[in-house]
């Protein structure tokens, strides 16, 4: 394993040291936890978003902290769900008298351990706290981690959807209400040209010959639901947006929009190669693509291999993608 | 060799177009070349600043079209220099009135081929066309491509200070000066954990062991000047930071600009933790680190590792990189 860390269990620690040194102004840790907060949290009289989740898909979710998106990211260990003590942490650290939204990508020990920590909250304060489980991932119906379907980058879209409704001053039921619709709206299918490898373990978590490729993938080293010898990109494209549309059953002249997610290590020549082919095949199909994200979102460690991601819009969807966004991770100037 | 591409001899021109197909409100591809430059390009009465070189380095240089940073960007081949006549259109297309700046990474066809454009432009027009070199890898000297320093990730410091100087009305000497003195002042040094493949050769570039790594590479698949074994993150940030401030010679007290660069294939979590001893060793040092960049600036295909640059600043050269900038790789929002 060549990987530019120290001890293994260390990483995470040395990780968000890393991120405050360089991102002070956007974030700050809660002293003795892995939990970093927006360095201005609690905002006041706004509802508060947090998420969180194993380490290893950064910039997922402490890239995306800072106005208009997230309020609080809690750190697990790598693929390893954060605790609910560090979780309730969280969400008292970023309650600003609005109440709230929890989003919770559907793992069961995310799902679990935010639920115990909002009863916890609950029973503490008098705060309102909500939350949202996001799925999806079309590729699997139940999986290793999951029953139902696994959530992946679709999350980023609900960060940037809920964080801009509660930056303009909606309640909580209304940034719940555009967090769950974005939910039932978008799904995301992934493929892998290589495994990815832990720390800890330091070995491939499968293996993968160097003629065959994966798809369907998780983000936690999981194995694909299917095989395949290696395939150019644009048959790759082709059948990640053809599984994602048949899941999704957009009408035709709906607006959409779309992520090219790279998985850890892959190059951006090539995301822009699949990103090319995925524009062709909305075009073919008459929807309009309004917002073309490509990048790295999120990530399994060094897994090379991309997902690709479609929300079907609609007007006020829309306009909470475009609205402003400052994040280390995302940056969204608005309209002037 | 596994990469998420079609034929290697098109991977340039679909990567353009995947690039186009994501940003139109950023960038426009100049009909029949490899060149990209900004969606309103001519800015009038600005000073264009443009940049190209080999294709593989991601988001450098298209990343950076937009308000704020560059006006043209040209893409050569994979890891080859951009013909003359492309550079030649590039020039023409940026020239708003106020003249052009080129940016020109320091490497024998990169250098020939631009200036060569720019004695063709001049003879055929009547613009003012000024270019500067790069050269911010503390490495080597001399290298297999260059006669002097390679010319890598500090290249997106000289991109961001003399585009904020072109968009606020500084004249084309100005301009000129103000990326010069960012290119005495800045200093870079990388490592890799893996080589490269170029989609051509289908094969790494070079062999590197499992248990050793490669210190001071430049970013086309040159080996490195020293090869070692593994070493721990802290002792790869000491190591490479070291050289570089060695180079530097910055005083005691002096703000700097930092970049913790991944190389292609090098995951964020990786970054943070180089990141987290950069910031402690310049802390030690006495050194202000007022901007600290994390992430892929300047890459070499799919090479794992990292560079670091530091630029030495003074209120000018802070006060540019701190200016609004809005193109597809990055965003600064700049003061309210």
């Amino acid at each position: 394993m060549k990987k530019l860390i120290n001890e293994p269990e260390a990483v995470v620690d040395e990780m968000l040291e890393g991120m405050v040194a360089a991102h002070p102004d956007y974030v700050r840790r809660l002293e003795g936890t892995n939990v970093l907060v927006r360095a201005d949290a609690p905002v006041e009289d706004e509802v508060g978003i947090v998420s969180g989740g194993g380490s290893g898909h950064e910039p997922t979710h402490a890239g995306y902290l800072g106005e208009g998106m997230l309020d609080g990211a809690a750190a697990g260990e790598v693929f390893t769900s954060p605790t609910a003590d560090q979780l309730q942490g969280m969400i008292d650290a970023c309650e600003g008298g609005a109440g709230v939204l929890c989003v919770v990508k559907n793992y069961e020990g995310d799902v679990m351990n935010f639920e115990t920590a909002i009863e916890l909250a609950e029973m503490e304060g008098d705060a309102e706290i909500e939350h949202v489980v996001v799925d999806d991932d079309v590729a699997v119906e139940d999986s290793l981690y999951t029953s139902g379907r696994r959530g992946v980058c679709g999350t980023i879209l609900v960060h940037k959807v809920a964080g801009a409704a509660a930056a303009r001053g909606d309640d909580l039921a209304e940034v719940k209400r555009l967090a769950e619709k974005t939910v039932e709206r978008v799904g995301t299918m992934g493929m892998a040209l290589t495994s990815c490898t832990t720390p800890e373990k330091g070995e491939p978590t499968f293996d993968l010959p160097d003629d065959e490729i994966e798809l369907g993938i998780g983000i936690h080293g999981e194995p694909g639901v299917e095989r395949t010898e290696v395939m150019k990109a644009d048959s790759v494209a082709e059948h990640l947006t053809e599984r994602v549309l048949e899941d999704l059953e957009i009408e035709e002249g709906r607006e959409v929009a779309t992520i090219v997610n790279g998985m850890g290590a892959t190059p951006q020549m090539e995301l822009y190669v699949v990103n090319r082919r995925l524009q062709e095949l909305l075009d073919e199909r008459g929807l309009d693509a309004v917002e073309r994200w490509v990048g790295d979102y999120m990530t399994s460690l060094d897994m090379a291999g991309c997902s690709i991601t479609v929300l079907e819009l609609d007007d006020e969807l829309r306009e909470l993608l475009a609205a402003p966004a400052d994040t280390p991770a995302l940056t969204v100037r608005g309209e002037d």
